[in-house]
């Protein structure tokens, strides 16, 4: 498949509908079968009937293909934050935040799950995972802190709220059940407050 | 002097007293001077007057000397979970061994300092560090799981332990004051108790 992909080159000079998402789906789904470590671009590029150019038209490398979404994601974190209703408590505003960005998630349920099973699989691709959630903790510290929230009640809000996204997030990613990430996170962040009232 | 301790060597044969101290200290020295990945063994071992034999008697390799105290340091996490009162609440059995970590480290403030700056300077050691805090979480979950703690109550409160933590040594390394590390993970749970409550 990737030498077919070098004289059968669809992209040349022509728009391809929905490249980024043909080229995410077929990386995946390579990356699933035969660990993300063994897997080149011109297999995904071949995978999906398009070239490596228009492969690095739209990922820098194949790690981007799962960590691409990151920086949307965190500009949708602090977005919410800073617009959120001047009189809300610190803890609200991170929780309505992440649940915004799990709103965003729902709609690639599928597409989250099998990209958490191949970040599981991947010691390497957990470290980054670890650097993305550590960094939207910060990102949402610094926008409670625009919102003028004070240190440390502003870090202590951002790492508490990735605290109940991550276990939210497990929760949804192998959850048999049908309930939404937004609902999960909510339903995190009520255990949280039990836990911690009741001592 | 990395030529001068091949021909000077002090342990061969030998017991040298603390040396696996004279290495730690010797090696975050020199990372601080130079940045950890300028930094050799051979160089180590010659800034403590020691071997590279003895060095590597001690850590597998440069890296470990940050590192190294790591499973000990879970090992006392956990040991302090599984022996935590039977009535306790989750969440205070882990504030409780998050102090009696905090403890710990309490007695090497100087060191722990420099050995933040050092992770602070290189991403690679700061995405270490995060997997370490993860393990922790991961370890404290499983630890209350024994006490029968159920999920996602073992695994949230794994979490936002580690979240009081980090965000509690983070003001620990950074205070100009004396306040101990044990008094600052009581206090940081104190206010997030306070910012959950509130809401």
């Amino acid at each position: 498949m990737s030498v077919t992909v070098i004289t059968y080159d669809r992209s040349m000079g022509r728009w391809e509908p929905n490249a980024r998402g043909r080229l995410e789906q077929a990386a995946l789904a390579l990356y699933r079968e035969r660990g993300f470590e063994q897997v080149t671009v011109t297999e995904i590029a071949g995978r999906a009937g398009l070239t490596e150019r228009t492969f690095f038209r739209h990922y820098a490398d194949k790690r981007e293909v799962l960590f691409g979404g990151s920086s949307a994601l965190q500009e949708l974190l602090v977005r919410a934050v800073t617009e959120a209703p001047e009189a809300s408590a610190p803890i609200d505003v991170v929780v309505a935040a992440l649940a915004a960005a799990g709103a965003q998630l729902e709609e690639r349920r599928d597409l989250a799950r099998q990209r958490q099973a191949i970040i599981d699989a991947n010691p390497e691709l957990q470290e980054r995972e670890l650097v993305k959630l550590a960094t939207f903790a910060t990102a949402l510290a610094g926008a409670l802190r625009e919102r003028g929230v004070s240190e440390p009640a502003a870090s202590l809000t951002g790492q508490a709220g990735i605290a109940v996204f991550r276990v939210a997030f497990e929760r949804w990613v192998n959850d048999i059940g049908q309930r939404g990430l937004p609902e999960l996170i909510r339903e995190s962040f009520d255990e949280l407050k039990a836990l911690t009232a009741g001592t």
